[in-house]
């Protein structure tokens, strides 16, 4: 099949999909597209079928229906879709005839896939191991439905709410062209109007050689929908064009008229338009016609239909300079009250449950992988990773993991989660199963976190298996709900110890688990394998341990911390790192920001879903003092801290633990005091920050931040909380010459330093009113189990280094948490036979290399992502070249060929032909260091016949 | 072009184009429709393009776009459509492709006419003659485009609010197969549904013999809406049938279940609906397949695409007997306390606009005729009858006459009625101007009721041109609005008077007249014909003609009349007829009833456009007292009576009549104290009627009404007033054994008899309360003009007679009303060779026949309707079969050739083959009477080649 499109960007001529533009006139290129939530309002099934069209009409499977019937009407027609979620579920509807028709109009570029991911994921509150599994997934489906031809060119996020760089920096490893969107601070868009700014290149990444992440990046004229007055979907008022000389009101002169200002992409189209797609593509049609038929009367508009590949084609040509960028596109602004900064925290336990469901999709692809076909259908069924995979692909979603759903949509994102991970612990069971032996059932405990397992809680002999998705030995502390007062874990270095179950865990499980202990050991999983452990109960009843001390600490420390305590309030005052031999004064405490209900004098902007706006600038002390009890073991030191009925914390010293854990619970936020509550952590520290804070992009690269600041535009600040947050995925630190204090979080969540030394984190929010941005709903969530407020539960791991070493620390310690064990449980004595330990691969990877993704790609083929995960100059000793030997990397696998990638796995590397762009001279980025080594971070290898 | 339909209506076989049915098993037939209004909420021209979707999502142009898509999908799928208004204006944007596909599928029966006439009448406020010239239009229309597979087979009034009989018999004459509707009154309905009649033969005429006028008649199950759950429109909020095995809310099932109650047709649709039909055919695919996949398990259930057509051809195919109806369905109550008689009277000045433009269309098209090619291309230029032809037909829409459209409609309405006017007054111009040699411009003047005319005004010498539709001489008052004092119109029997113009018209002429005087004349025209008046001032300025004297009279009288007032209160006091010497006592006043705003006990209904609701039963007397002005001379004796400031009337006595005309002027209805106004003119006689009174239907044949009575089912009166109203198209009255007292309207209005011997009748609605039928504004009618409410005036035509002879005076009086002459001027001189006089027609028709539609057809053909207009019984000397000549009928064409066509002219009548249906024997039906001629009344006969 020829495909137009590409034979002229190898061949550099005129794309004969695109229609020919006039050089000497105003070409108005017409975009027809829709833009489908993958959940909003609705659920995605809600969505594709047209259910519930009492809560908004649409109904996608509709959309698709209607535009490829007036697609075939005029061949002149252009289309573009971008969510695969939809269109593949729409594409297995269909006939093969339907299915031929569809192949031939995206072959000849009528039909334009752009973006063409499963969905357009959030920028903000993503981790960009899961946004390049998501895209992947999309891109294959069009790869290997469409072939080249239904390779997206252009990135297309015209809704996500502010723009990350690390998206950039991925679309462009992706190979794609160009990129659109539609949302910036109002006045980042109004300087760069002024300044024909409003089209650049971003330069996306402070580590990989230009132009290797350099992305042509434009803004919309007008968000993503069309221009007032010619909105003609079904779903519009906008007067249609009334082209019979007969009617009164003959107005195309007045549309042609509104056509004399400027030389745009006009995108036709908005949220789920084009069901009834003749409504448009009949008045675009007569539009087109009514306009070019005025040039002969001296018009010099030109009106096409176009596509956003033609349009950048144009501008290519054109063979301009265009400005750098090298900062992003947060904290995104619509108006001067209207930050939104709200979503980086909102629906706290949706953002956890989505980022350790991504931990256990990548270890349920490595065990895919490593047990081979037997994963899939083995002795306890048919388990699978499909299903994981695309629940995980629809919650990167921009009304997803973002928390901007209502609430049955959310509900709905779980339960599909839910069910992604039954059906990975089938596969997960058959593979561990395989691998150690031993057919026992296995049993998963998903409420460790607050001390829920039935099967711990009962069984007297059973054995706990802990597999690890890093490629180098992790050392973990398993904390297990338990009901007896001694156990023996077999092979076990430090001996194992019982601890009473907090107060603030008994709270909170309401009736799911009653074990009155915690059995608590350290185990050793070797990388990309496993290793099990044996316990039996030696002691049960009574005497239970003893109780924790109610004694306020002066300190706790291990052999790299040392935490003190202030005796008065028993809050924490100062943090130590014993090897550097660097201390720094440090206080934590919890306070709210009350949320402002709209009726204050400046504006009526309330605090929502996506919006944060404190109705003051200083947040309400939830307490200034904590009521506390220490424990103290050969495991761990704990001091837990009580604030208040809703808030309390255990702050934790593993004694082999680098990092000192907050483990804070919040919830049920009262609101009988009806007001809305937005709930914070502050660090209060002696560094010297000087206004200044870090956090990272998408899990991977890491910004600065500057009070009051913007490194594009001389910012007018007008919300001083809300204008300062920024979302942080995985951490954030504060620094200055000698200190660096890292903050390393479970899940995303927003933050900021409004105060030099001071690092901020919102936990959890919980609002009385709607945004009004759409949703609809307060931002005020219970559960069945929680009706009286939701409670939330995570940590914040704290390391102190200098800033020269920190990233040392900060960056296992991240993938430790985003890559966490999975630890499954076997009931009984374990046969002799069994294996008790496994590792996939023959050697620990280099400490700069983290393994990505290995993921059974077809039969005989498995998807490798090797990734060099430190940022430039950030380590003396990691932020170097590091080579891996591919042939020796896996035990049990035989590599018998390797081809490298982009990174969306959507093309081969050496086939990869980008457009290139001039940048301005003279801009403000930094200059860009290469320290990147033959397999590239973010690059991908594909091998044949690996099994 | 075979076509499968009439194939098997004429050689009695299963129709191909209509699915089969099981006769075991209940099939249930699914009929895709949607209802699209000739105006109601949006003009005609919003609704085609889809134009101001801000006030309701409707644009029927995509409706038949997309149909006729959807129908290609799949050949299964069946589609009917109903108003000609549209689909005209749709077919003409067209291409050939496209046309020559329509015809494919009309005649493969895919897409089915119903109805077909222009649009969907009113049943209520329609005269006879207009509904004929609509339905002819539409029918033409498909006849002319499609032949014979796109003539409809069954009428289809789902919308129209009650149900004429008068409308049954044109139907049947039409040669209709069947008749569905939607809406009756609940009680009937009930009553039906538990007897199961609700199919039955509508036996629609006391004079036609059977089966002639006899009409299968269907009440649909669901007014013309999907049963719930299952309106699948881009409208509809129902959930869609979601097939997909992978989701969780798998409905089908659900969905089969609710069809186990019955056989029926479901109206698949509804209004507007099928703009986006692919969610409609989709939906309805997957249902006919699910639902008929049961039957392979014991499903007795089975479902089908079908048509009104075919679902008939079942009923018929059952060969069972029907019950007979032979009243009609008025008035029509959806509950209690919900009369939908309020809309007989709504919007009284468009009611009078739509029933003068019909008397002038008449006219035109006489003219045309008579005229011939110059009267469409003349000295004037170019007219024509097409415009207002159109114009009359959209006004004939359920909610144009009706008055229950927005006011921005009824604008809109009375516009496209002005322009039709203007041109065929062009037309006019021409025709006169060829027939009376003068070149003479000619000029207009349409607001002669109010006394305006600038030319006579002005003039000290004009002419009058009298021109006559009827086929037989009239005598005719002419009043025209003059500032002289004496004038001389030439060959006038009776010498002119001048009288002063009164108060009440000066009141209303609001700076569009300054005429003192009217100069006033009997004139006489010639049938089919016109005659000219010169008029020649002979003294202007003072003195002024004595002022009308303010006393009391005590009686006027002519040859033929004898009316007294009461000298106290200046009222009516007893009317009598001296040439039979029959007197009654005969008071009449105005009063208005308190319109229900919705805040009583028992239901919160409020009186609106559609529903009338009084808040009491005893309407508000406006004057007890009239202040009157008597005037008196050899042409007329008027008593000017003056009961407040916006009630008035002249009780007018003319020397020639046999009526005494009662002419009424209401309005501004004031509304300062919160209360809507519904006004009536009461008539209070001595007649005995007993609970009795008599309306016409539709113009034509008269019914009699009892009061708190209905023929068919036993009645549970709830509203007294309201409940007891009834449609008068032309004409009511009362009577007893000696005397009948005849009312003729010059519109249509409601009325009722609430005491005996009484009879009012509604004139004037002012309403501050919409009654949540739709329309969503309360009837409160201003204009520029009448800024502080709208002024109405027209006549009731008072006769007094013997019962057995009173149709011998009302229908030839009514007649004159309907077709009232055309009056116009031209100034100056006239030249001596102007012809003044002129007759169409050879010979006069005798009294019984009415000349109902001269019309051009082709440029060969006239369309000739010869009605026969009195109805079996009602006058001794009329209600006879008569016989006309029509070869020496017209003295300017000559008949080279006739053949006979049904009543809607798009069948030949000897090719008329109805299905014939069994009615149960024993109803309450009266007898039926022969009376008609070899040419049958509202029969019609086609020439060939007649100029």
């Amino acid at each position: 099949v020829e495909c137009s499109y590409f034979k002229i960007l190898l061949v550099g001529k005129a794309l004969n999909s695109c229609h020919a533009t006039k050089p000497g006139m105003l070409n108005v290129h017409l975009v027809p597209h829709t833009h489908d939530d993958v959940g909003w309002l609705k659920t995605v099934d809600q969505y594709f079928y047209g259910d519930r069209n009492d809560i908004q009409h649409a109904g996608v499977q509709y959309i698709l229906d209607s535009v490829v019937d007036q697609l075939l009407k005029n061949p002149d027609r252009r289309f573009i879709y971008v969510e695969t979620a939809f269109f593949y579920r729409w594409w297995k509807q269909q006939t093969d005839d339907m299915q031929n028709t569809v192949k031939q109009l995206v072959n000849e570029g009528r039909l334009e896939f752009v973006n063409g991911g499963w969905c357009m994921s959030d920028e903000a509150t993503t981790h960009y191991s899961a946004v390049i599994d998501q895209m992947t997934m999309g891109l294959r489906f069009l790869n290997d439905t469409f072939g080249h031809c239904g390779r997206p060119r252009v990135a297309w996020h015209i809704d996500p709410f502010g723009h990350a760089r690390e998206h950039a920096s991925m679309f462009a490893q992706m190979g794609y062209d160009g990129f659109f969107f539609g949302r910036l601070d109002y006045q980042d868009r109004n300087r760069r109007m002024v300044a024909r700014e409003q089209e650049m290149l971003w330069r996306a990444s402070e580590s990989l050689t230009p132009p290797m992440a350099d992305l042509f990046t434009g803004i919309l004229p007008n968000g993503y929908n069309p221009p007032e007055g010619f909105c003609w979907d079904q779903s519009c008022d906008d007067p249609p064009i009334r082209d019979d000389p007969d009617l009164e009101d003959y107005n195309v002169d007045d549309v042609a008229l509104v056509y004399k200002t400027n030389h745009i992409i006009m995108t036709m189209g908005s949220d789920f338009q084009y069901e009834n797609a003749n409504l448009w593509y009949k008045n675009l049609d007569k539009l087109i016609r009514y306009v070019n038929q005025m040039q002969s009367n001296g018009s010099e508009v030109n009106v096409l239909y176009s596509t956003p590949s033609c349009y950048l084609q144009e501008l290519h040509r054109a063979n301009l300079t265009w400005p750098l960028k090298g900062d992003d596109f947060f904290p995104y602004a619509d108006s001067a009250h209207d930050f939104w900064t709200g979503y980086f925290t909102s629906r706290p336990a949706l953002k956890r449950y989505e980022r350790i469901s991504n931990s256990y999709l990548q270890t349920c692809k490595q065990l895919e992988v490593l047990g081979g076909p037997i994963s899939r259908k083995g002795p306890f069924g048919a388990g699978d990773s499909e299903t994981l995979k695309k629940a995980m692909a629809v919650a990167q979603h921009h009304d997803a993991v973002s928390g901007t759903e209502k609430q049955h949509v959310a509900n709905d994102y779980a339960r599909k989660l839910a069910n992604g991970w039954a059906h990975c612990q089938v596969l997960v069971s058959n593979t561990l199963s395989s691998l150690s032996g031993s057919s026992a059932p296995r049993v998963y405990c998903e409420h460790l976190n607050i001390s829920v397992c039935p099967l711990t809680e009962t069984s007297k002999k059973f054995s706990v298996n802990v597999y690890n998705p890093l490629a180098r030995p992790v050392s973990w502390p398993v904390r297990l709900p338990v009901n007896g007062t001694a156990y023996i874990p077999h092979s076990i270095p430090t001996p194992p110890q019982v601890v009473p179950v907090s107060q603030a865990t008994a709270a909170v499980r309401r009736g799911r688990g009653y074990a009155v202990n915690e059995l608590l050991f350290q185990v050793q999983a070797p990388p990309l394998g496993y290793s099990t452990y044996s316990v039996s109960l030696l002691q049960n009843g009574p005497p239970s341990p003893p109780s924790p001390l109610p004694r306020a600490p002066t300190a706790v420390q291990n052999k790299f911390l040392r935490v003190t305590f202030d005796p008065e309030t028993g809050l924490l005052s100062s943090l130590s790192n014993l090897e550097t031999q660097q201390t720094v004064k440090l206080s934590q405490n919890f306070y709210w920001y009350n949320a402002s209900d709209g009726n204050n004098s400046e504006s009526i902007q309330m605090s929502g879903a996506y919006i944060f706006r404190p109705n003051t600038s200083t947040p309400f002390i939830i307490s200034k003092t904590a009521k506390i009890e220490t424990l103290q073991n050969s495991v761990v030191q704990e001091v837990r801290q009580w604030f208040s009925p809703w808030v309390s914390q255990v702050v934790r010293l593993y004694t082999d633990s680098r990092a000192l854990e907050l483990e804070w619970t919040v919830g049920p936020v009262p609101i009988g005091d009806d007001l809305g509550k937005e709930v914070i952590s502050r660090l209060d520290s002696s560094i010297n920050s000087s206004g200044v804070f870090y956090t990272d992009s998408n899990g991977r690269e890491v910004l600065q931040r500057r009070k009051d600041y913007r490194p594009t535009w001389n910012l007018r600040q007008s919300e001083p909380i809300a204008g300062n947050y920024y979302p942080i995925n995985s951490r954030a630190y504060i620094k200055d010459d000698k200190d660096q204090l890292t903050v390393v979080t479970d899940r995303s969540q927003g933050g900021g330093s409004i105060q030099d030394g001071s690092l901020e984190i919102m936990l959890h929010r919980r609002l009385l009113y709607d945004d009004v941005r759409g949703v609809g709903e307060p931002l005020n969530e219970t559960s069945d189990i929680y009706p009286e407020g939701l409670v939330v539960r995570g940590r914040h791991l704290l390391s102190l280094s200098p800033p020269a070493t920190a990233a040392d620390t900060h960056r296992p310690l991240a993938q430790e948490v985003v890559l966490q064990p999975l630890i499954t449980f076997t009931d009984g004595e374990l046969h002799p036979s069994t294996r008790l330990e496994f590792s996939g691969l023959q050697a620990v990877l280099p400490p700069a290399v983290h393994l990505l993704t290995v993921s059974q790609w077809d039969q005989d083929t498995v998807l490798l992502r090797l990734e060099h995960q430190y940022q430039a100059s950030e380590s003396k000793e990691h932020s170097q070249p590091v080579t891996v030997n591919l042939q020796k990397l896996f035990s049990t696998l035989d590599m018998l060929g390797v081809s490298e990638m982009n990174l969306s796995a959507n093309q081969w590397k050496d086939e990869m032909t980008r457009l290139d762009w001039k940048a301005e001279s003279g801009t403000h980025h930094t200059g860009v260091t290469n320290q990147l080594c033959l397999l590239s971070p973010l690059g991908c290898v594909k091998t044949a016949d690996l099994l």
